[in-house]
This record gives structure tokens, C-alpha cells and sequence, in this order.
């Protein structure tokens, strides 16, 4: 039967289920990927797993999250992950290298490889024909420890490209056009599959730019044939030789199918403050702007910078705007450079910053309240930004390059000017200096761990209980985030490696008593979310901090794909509701009461409760796997009971 | 009879007073210069005045030391400040324009003229043959307003310079000496002024380095003569015609006399945590190092980034080391990258940051606790960097690259290479984009201030009383900085516009009862320093805060020159010990108890107090003005009740 390339992807990583959709797989993983602000939590894992080396073909730790550095909890972060990669045997991209997955495309991208990565844009590595997930840390520590990763098979969306993108729009407006029509839970379950002839004009960069945010349509991942956008790019990169092409057989079908044609694309804009609120851009025309922020993994390419730097050549930016500049590598500033993009960025104002992520993920550029911030960027959640009332849109680089110059919200087709075409080198600079190859075995086991005072192994955690009766702490609505969860943010970043102090800081936006409550009800509390809980960000301290001040039960009318993993890994459970109507009979402070839980959870997928003395349906969709990772209070802990060459060491009591 | 530089200047300039050592004088001030961090308060402070215009030749508002926007503080700052700088007739040098003194040289800087700043390393303009002085922002506001300058007339010290600096041996080194010589208040009550033929290798970026840190040796200012190193840099920046030649008389002589021999230099590097630990290089050689910075004031020019980009051009930074670059200016980073440096420095590994005052001020790329920083900035206090138990050492950017290629302090002469002589420009870039003119005064009037929610209005304080019973909150050591008294950093800086959330971090590192302690001694309370008292930043904070928080009185064995103004200008009374040795009869809960200061203030520069209830002698150096502007509670006060022209304007009640 003629397969698709997510169907080869996962047929030839295969090692345990049946690829039908929904049901459980068990998938090799041949990478793995992690940056700073999830990375340290892994390699906590891994030293409370007392793994000796890696399991994986290629493992790299990236350092792109918390650069600024404000006080000593960042570098003393980027010293024990550099020591934590030498010591299990993995490649280090410090402090400056760049965005991980930008990078990580350019110097290790691979066609027809998975990979799994601690940041939910890892599926940008779709582009080059791989198939990459973002995921909770826990998951990637395991699949280092040798294990198969464990997923729901998702159903395959075909999306059919046509048509030539117009003048002054391009790959963003591609994917902002996938939000406009589906929304931020539109992908769920589902592998989004790019395919037919409006491929051909979009580069390996242009691809990533789309399947990055897929992440944001909910989707498992997105991937791209391997076709000759990926042998140009790996030529590009000096890597022509690891080329290998992965495209649909003729006469291959999808689960789901859809149509783009690009020729009737315009440029678009998502309002602030969710991905999904996606309009025309000339809808918003005219809307003050204050900042142009153009960076991040969702527009990182030579290209995405070198279009702004051509529509600015010469001009000055809007009196009133700042227009800050995140390069996404120090590959990409090099080429920009020997370009003269830089100098032309330089002369029209921009403020260069170092290469990373910068503003996307609140490590500063913060916009003053309720100020129009322009974004290249992937999200624009309440208060990602580092502004509690910020007002962040998310667009085009042509877009944002069009608000810069005149301090509106303008579509770029009205600028007096040609449509900028940046001609891009034929080779890319490489340069792998930042880039720190593995240690050999025996030279590794001789690394001490670098831990400084901020760098907290993981606390433990015990079995969930038979029987429980758990206050609702919190009640939530709707697509509630990770960064409503757990706020990200150059005042909460640097405790990522430091649970306890982290928790201070869980639901603060949303509600700023619940971690002094929580953590005075000592027999444990269970949270009550609407659709969509947990989506955004991997972001598995979003479980770990919340579980740590005592949560055990989380009843939402659905969840996001990373975070219900993220809670069965750390033993918490995720449970939905049968009658999503039910979730309006639960408020804050009633009480929720389980009896014989491991008993129901073995033989059922329902699980019967009891609100305030009332039943109430509930359901769980856990695998058999699963149900006893839970039980036994997460999966390091489960792990360390069933594998005798992995031996889960108890945390070192903190001085 | 023939007058050196310094006299020409202040002769020039002379409108109250007769110009002999220790007499005040009043001075006709040409230009002032605020930033971000202290301008706010100034801009308050012509609030409070009531003030329509400034009546100064020019004024610039720079923005550069507040520009991580970890949240929305900084950029309202900024909005505030571009708001104030357009309704009072002021410049404005927008954030990422770069650092106020090499961008006040390159675009304003002008032989002769007289300048005041809220920044005590404005005496950078001394490079120029000006008189530059950084002072308490309160002293620009007046000044604004169209008061004098008034000084206590310093000591002329003149440093002869004779010889060739020798390879890897530059400005830096030649202000390392003087501080190695002389320590950090060598320079009190003096004006340094360079002479000599060993100034004709001395470029004026060159002199800018020297005269920079100036600041350090706790000199009133530095000056060069304006010769032809001023003119070439005034024509390479597109202003040669405001070159005037400003050179002493033949003959002249000076109250103090020194003298370099530039050819015995080697290279220096000030050991944590003071600028005055001086040692040759050789004698910390090997000492590990895990960060290198390279930029601010103390060394801005294009030479010294392209001096760096050499010696790293094709060589790659130990792994140890982040190698951090912190370009002083936009125009400077435009060259440098015209010129191919900024490609080398990217190539080899640097990270890039915005330009402006950054790690300098502990604004981001604070080092590890106890891992050795080497910086080529001015300063190294304690915890300055970001880092409370840091390892900053101060250096030239020869010995600054010469670590970042070894991992280890190394003397560059060591290096085995040829010691790089870039080839600069003959012209300079120049770029005004980000700098706005003043607006005409009829748009001016109709500009409102854009207060954001963290900009509060300047508090009111009472006039001194004449009896007090004061409880000492605090008694500390010799040379306490101003950043020890009122700690910058990325966590605490964002407030400078907000006195009472400012005051809460008053003395936090030396000890964080003091904020609570004093604010609930209602009755005011005094602290009891040693030397040097407040020596460092300009910072104006430092007096207004604790003010806030109730000090009255503050008793010292001396003080440093802005510091005491400062309090006088806030109308807390700066006393010094008769007898230096009763310092250490003092505790902390000690009562100081003084009766009928009006009259002893305004009859003697003796103060008699008593101490627990026995004798202790007390002395001030207030001039007649300055005690009946501490009696009225300080100048703002003072100065509404005698001009009627200028109306202190009641602080509205804050919402």
C-alpha cells in the first residue's frame, strides 16, 4: 500500500503497537534535543535515573533560553549543563551558538530520522523530512536511558499546497492562514503532512517557519518531504552527503485532507493574544505599533532577517518604535554579516541583539503595557512577553518590517517600495566552534557535575494513593497554557534547575494564592481545566512544581498532547469528564474523592468519583503502561522498579 | 601669568567666587548629560520645579543602562523619558543609540565648553579639552533652571607623560597606573590634567579612556588638552568646525605634579573587587577565567573592539569562556562592521549584545559566584556585576582577548603573535537617526508626560529640625560605594523612577534590615561611615532613598565629592569627625542627639553634638548657600522659596 511520509517516518521506527490511530506506539528515536530552561530538569533525570552514558545515536544540549544573566543562576546553569552533556555523552551548543532548532536543522538535521525534543517546537524539524515532537522532559530522559517513545498514533492531515505565494507573502502567512481556518487546537492528534506543488517554491527554511508553529495548531508535528529543498539545504550547510530522500509514495492517502492555494494568500496577523486570532493584516491597519521584535525559531532563516534589512535599507524606522532583532544563530549573523544585512539592520536602528531566543520567551525586550508589540515570533500568550497586560501580535517579517517604518499596523503590499527578494548565498557559514562534540566513555565517567547553588537535584515522589479526598484548588477556563501554569520569564527562568523555589511561582498570573494554599493542604489537591488544558509550551516543570506542592489529580474536558504526558509521567493523574457540562457543577474549595483508584484504573477507562458526596463520570485515557507508571508515582520511579541496570538513586538530602 | 587647561576653563566660566583651592566658585555650565538610570529622577525633579524650558545651550537625554525590558518598567522609562526629553527642550538618544559618553563625544563634544552630568564618568569629555564633571541629578536640574554650577575650586594636578607606550600596553594601562599609584580617592579635590609629548600617541578616544576613569581615582575631572588629537577626531565625525584649540600657556604650572614614562608601562589588571587593587598582569597569569567583557566607557572606542576582533581573527575562545561584547555605541558598531571586525568577533564565538552600558551595571551578564570575569569596564564593587560574591578584575582590551584565547589571565605580550595595530577610518560613521532634537517650544508645551504606572512623582521632605535625637541605623567601613548604599543591577534599576519601592533596597547587600529598621524609627535616624563615604556612581538615589526612609544625618571620616552633594542637595546633613578616631565609639542603637543646629550651622563649621549623652566634635564644609538649603530640606525647596520665576510644584497625591 502506498504510504505517506509520516506513515514511512513511523513504519521505520516501529518497535511496539499498531500504527492506527489512537492506538499506543512504541517509536525509536534516533535524537534528541534540549535546551536550557527544560535541559537542566533532564539531566537531573538522568543523574536521579543514574544513567552511565546515552542510549541515542545523537543527543545535543542547547543553550538559547536564559541568556541574559541577570545574576549568577544562568551561568551557573549553562556550567552544569555543559558538564551534565559531557558526562552522559552529549554534543553542547553554548551560550551564544544560537535557537536550537534553527541550529540544530543546519549542523544535525538528518531526512527520514525522529527525533524528540524538551521544547514544543521541535517539530520544526519536520522541514527536512524528520519526524520530530516536542515532549516533556521525562520522556527524552527515558528514550536516553534506551527507551522507546511511547505516543498515541495520530491521524495524518494532508495539507495540499498550490499556487505561488503573492509579492509580500510568505511561509508565515502559510501557517498564520492554517490558524485563521483551524484554531489553536485544530491539529490535535494529528500529524500535519505538507505535500503537492506549491512545495516547490518554499526553501528548507521556509518549511521550518511552517513546521514550527505547527505547534501551535495542537498538532502532534508537521513534516515536509525530503525533496530537493533539503538537498539544497544540506548542500548549503556542507551536508549535501547526509541528503537522502523521504517522499509520499505516488497515490498515498491521508486521514484528513485540506487545500491551500497559496496565489490567494495575503498577509495576516494574530491579534493579541493567542496564536489563533488570526486576521488580514489590513483588518488591524492603522493600529498604533511601539516594538518590532524579529527573531525567534518561527522566523529564523537568512532570508527572514535579510527581507527585513532590504525593506529598511536606507530608511529609518517610526520615531516611536524599537525595533529589536533576535538572530537566531551565529551561523545566520555570520551570513548576515558577510551579506551587509547587518550593517543595513545597524544603520536603520535596529538594536542587535545576541543570538537566542530572547524576547519569545520573556528574556527581555518586554513591551510597555497594553503597548502594540509586532512579533515575528510563535506566540503571544498573556504575559509571555514579560508584560502582565501586554499586547503582542504575531506576523510576517515583511509585516513586522512594514510597522517598524511607520509606527502602524500596515500591510506591506501598501508600502511604496518593491518587493524585496534577498539573494541568499549559495553556501551557508559553518561554523561549529560553540559546538562541543561528545566526550569519549572513559574520559566522560571522569566529569564531575558542575551543580551551583541553584541547581537542586529532583525531589522524589511517592505512589498515588488507593483512596483520596482532594480539595479543588483551582478552577480554570479554556486553552489555559503552560505559561499560565507555570510563567516563564527572566524572573522565573533562572530557578528552571530549582523546584522548590520555582513552585513560589505556578498559576502566579492566574492566581496568586494558590501556592500558599496548595501547599498547606497537606493531603494532596486535585485542579479542574477546560478544553485544551496545558497547551503551549513542553514545559514539564508546568507538572513537576504544581506536583511538588501536592497536586494528584487534574480533571480537564481535554487536554494538550505534551502536558497530559508530562502529568502521567510524574504521577499525577489526568482525568477528563464524560459530560464535559459537568465541569460547571465544580467550584474552587469543593471536593473531589477517589476510593480504590488502582483497582478502577486497571480494569476501566472510567473512573467513578464523588463531588461533594455526588458521583461524577470521569474518564482516563491512560495506557496499561501508563496506569502503573502513575500508581507508582511517575516513571522514574516506575522505571527504577522494572530495569535492574538502571538504578534510580534516592536525591541527596539538600544542605 | 600663563594658565594651564583646567584654569583657561573654569577662568572662562567663572561667575560667582574666587577660583583658589577650596573655595566654591559658581560655574557657567555650556551642556548637561543624563541617562536613563538617573535621568528619570532629573526629569522629576523639573517636574517638581515647575520648569517650562531648560536654559542651557543643550541638553541630551541618553538611554543605556536600562534596556534588558525584563518586564514593562524599562520601556515606560524609556517613553517617559522621550516624553520629558520633547516637553523640556532637551535631546534625546534613544536605547540602542548607545553609551552617553562616547556618543556625547562623537556628536556634541566641544573644546572649551563646560558640561555637567548624572553620571560620574561624564569627566569622559575631559578627552576633548572640556570641563566635564558628573554630579547628582538634582545639580542638573538647577542648572537646567539656570543656576550655576556651584564647586568646591579643586586642585590642578598635573600628570606629565613622556615616552611611547610599548606594544600590548594602551590607554587602560595608563589609568591602571595612576590607580595602582594613587588608589581609588587619590584623586579627591583635584582636577587631573594631562600634559606632556607622551600625549601626542594618545588619540582622543584614547584620552576618553583615561579621562573616563578619572572617576575612579575620585577626581573631580580629568582634562586633556584640545590639540590635534581633538581636532582630527572633531573632523573624522563631521564636525571639524567646532574645533578652538585649548592648550595651556607656555609655562603654566600645577598645584600637584606627576609624571609617566609611558615606556616603562606594562600591562595591568585591577584585582576583585576594587579599581584600585593594581598589579601587573604577570603576577595573576594563570588564574582561571570563565568570562571576558568587552566594552563601556572605560573603553568605547572603535580601536578598542577592533584590537580584540585582531587578536581573536581566526582563533577560537577557550570553552571555558563566554566572550561577551558589549558595542558603546550604534555609530561604532556600524564601523565595526564596515570595517570586517564584527564578522571576526562573530566568527570567533563572541556574543553580540544591544550597545550600551549592559554587563558594565550589572544589566545582564552577571558571572558565576566566584568564577573570575575579566572586563575591560570601569568598575568592579562588590556585586555590581549582578553577582553578589562575584570575581570581576578590570582590564585593557589586549589583556581582555589574550584570556578569551587561553582561559586564563595571560599577559598578552606572552601571546605568540604580533601585537595587531588596526587601521581605522579616516571618517566615521554618523548616524542621528536615534537622535531626536529638541522640539520648538511652542510643540514642546503641548507635549504631555507618558507616565507609566512606575514613575512616581519626587516625594516632598520637611525642613531639617533644630533639635533631633537620632538612633544610628547603620555604621560601615571605609570607600562604601554608592553601589553598595543603593544597589544597581538588572533587579533593582528598573525602579529608578519610583523612590518608595526603590527604598526597599537601600543597603540590601550590607544589611537588609536597614529599609525596615528605618522606616520604622519615625523620627529620623543617621549613619556613621568611614573614608571615602559613597565614593562611585553619581547616583543621586542613593541619598534620595534613604532620605525616604528618614536619615537626617550622615557622619563620616570623609566623603566622596558627589555623595555630599548629593545630601546636601536633599537636605540630609553630611558632618565629619574632628577627631577621625571617634568613628569607632560609635555602634549601631547609639543616639546621636543635636540641639539648635540653625544656629550652629549658619555660625561655624563646627558641630557639636552629643553621643549617648557625652561630647563629640563634629564638623561641616557646607558653604552659606548650601546650609540654608539643607535648613529649608533641601534645594528644591530652597530654591522655590527665592525665585519666584520657578514654582515648586506640590507632588500630586499618588493613585
Amino acid at each position: 500500500m502506498p504510504q505517506n511520509v509520516a506513515e514511512k517516518l513511523i513504519h521505520s521506527h516501529l518497535i511496539e503497537g499498531t500504527p492506527e490511530p489512537g492506538h499506543e506506539i512504541g517509536l525509536a528515536i534516533d535524537q534528541t534535543l534540549t535546551q536550557d530552561a527544560t535541559g537542566t530538569m533532564v539531566m537531573l533525570e538522568l543523574e536521579a535515573l543514574g544513567l552511565d552514558r546515552i542510549r541515542t545515536e545523537l543527543s545535543v544540549q542547547y543553550v538559547d533560553h536564559n541568556l541574559l544573566q541577570t545574576d549568577e543562576k544562568n551561568p551557573e546553569d549553562h556550567m552544569f549543563l555543559q558538564s551534565a552533556a559531557q558526562r552522559y555523552g552529549l554534543w553542547f551548543s553554548r551560550a551564544g551558538n544560537g535557537v536550537s532548532h534553527p541550529v540544530h536543522q543546519a549542523r544535525f538535521g538528518r531526512p527520514g530520522a525522529t527525533m524528540i525534543g524538551s521544547d514544543s517546537h521541535t517539530c520544526a524539524a519536520g522541514a527536512l523530512g524528520m519526524l520530530a515532537m516536542g515532549v516533556g522532559g521525562l520522556e527524552i530522559a527515558m528514550v536516553m536511558a534506551g527507551d522507546p517513545l511511547y505516543v498515541a498514533m495520530p491521524e495524518v492531515w494532508g495539507v495540499e499546497l498550490t499556487g505561488t505565494l503573492p509579492d509580500w507573502v510568505s511561509a508565515k502567512d502559510v501557517i498564520l492562514e492554517m490558524l485563521r481556518r483551524h484554531g489553536v487546537n485544530g491539529g490535535a492528534g494529528r500529524i500535519i503532512e505538507y505535500h503537492g506543488e506549491g512545495l516547490q517554491q518554499l526553501s528548507a527554511m521556509d518549511r521550518h517557519v511552517i513546521a514550527n508553529m505547527g505547534a501551535e495548531l495542537g498538532a502532534t508535528t508537521s513534516v515536509f518531504p525530503a525533496d530537493r529543498a533539503a538537498r539544497d539545504f544540506l548542500t548549503a550547510v556542507g551536508r549535501g552527503h547526509e541528503y537522502t530522500k523521504v517522499v509520499a509514495d505516488p497515490g498515498a492517502a491521508y486521514d484528513v485532507q485540506e487545500h491551500i492555494d497559496l496565489s490567494t494568500l495575503e498577509p495576516l496577523i494574530a491579534k493579541p493574544s493567542s496564536p489563533g486570532n488570526v486576521v488580514p493584516v489590513r483588518e488591524a491597519a492603522g493600529e498604533e505599533v511601539f516594538q518590532v521584535v524579529v527573531g525567534s525559531s518561527a522566523n529564523p532563516g537568512l532570508r527572514d532577517f535579510a527581507v527585513v534589512a532590504e525593506i529598511l535599507r536606507g530608511r529609518q524606522p517610526h520615531d516611536r518604535v524599537s525595533l529589536d532583532i533576535n538572530p537566531s544563530s551565529r551561523e545566520i549573523l555570520e551570513d548576515l554579516t558577510k551579506g551587509g544585512w547587518t550593517f543595513d539592520l545597524i544603520r536603520s536602528g535596529a538594536r542587535i541583539h545576541q543570538s537566542g531566543c530572547m524576547g519569545c520567551i520573556g528574556m527581555g525586550q518586554a513591551p510597555a503595557v497594553g503597548r502594540n508589540s509586532l512579533r515575528t515570533m510563535p506566540r503571544n500568550f498573556p504575559g509571555r512577553s514579560g508584560t502582565d497586560e501586554d499586547s503582542v501580535w504575531l506576523c510576517s517579517p515583511e509585516t513586522a518590517a512594514a510597522a517598524a517604518l511607520t509606527g502602524t499596523i500596515t500591510d506591506p503590499r501598501d508600502l511604496d517600495m518593491r518587493c524585496p527578494r534577498p539573494r541568499l548565498p549559495d553556501t551557508y557559514s559553518v561554523n561549529t566552534r560553540m559546538l562541543l562534540p561528545p566526550l569519549g566513555e572513559r574520559e566522560a565517567r571522569d566529569v564531575e557535575l558542575v551543580k551551583g547553588e541553584n541547581v537542586k537535584s529532583l525531589p522524589e515522589f511517592d505512589p498515588l494513593p488507593d483512596d483520596m479526598e482532594l480539595p479543588v484548588m483551582l478552577t480554570v477556563g479554556d486553552n489555559v497554557s503552560t505559561d499560565e501554569i507555570m510563567p516563564a520569564g527572566s524572573r522565573v527562568l533562572p530557578f528552571r534547575s530549582n523546584i522548590p523555589r520555582m513552585a513560589d511561582f505556578v498559576y502566579l498570573q492566574v492566581d496568586d494564592t494558590y501556592p500558599t494554599r496548595a501547599a498547606e493542604s497537606h493531603g494532596g489537591h486535585a485542579i479542574v481545566g477546560g478544553d485544551n488544558y496545558g497547551q503551549g509550551s513542553s514545559r514539564e516543570h508546568a507538572v513537576i512544581a504544581p506536583r511538588y506542592l501536592g497536586l494528584r489529580v487534574v480533571v480537564a474536558k481535554s487536554f494538550a498532547r505534551i502536558h497530559w504526558q508530562n502529568l502521567a509521567n510524574f504521577g499525577v493523574l489526568p482525568l477528563e469528564f464524560e459530560d464535559p457540562a459537568d465541569a460547571d457543577r465544580i467550584s474552587q474549595d469543593d471536593v473531589l474523592r477517589f476510593t480504590g483508584l488502582r483497582a478502577v484504573l486497571e480494569s476501566s477507562v472510567r473512573v467513578p468519583a464523588q463531588l461533594n458526596g455526588e458521583e461524577i463520570a470521569l474518564t482516563h485515557r491512560l495506557s496499561e503502561r501508563q496506569v502503573s507508571m502513575v500508581l507508582a508515582g511517575g516513571r522514574i520511579a516506575h522505571r527504577a522498579g522494572e530495569d535492574p541496570t538502571i538504578e534510580a538513586k534516592p536525591s541527596p538530602p539538600e544542605g
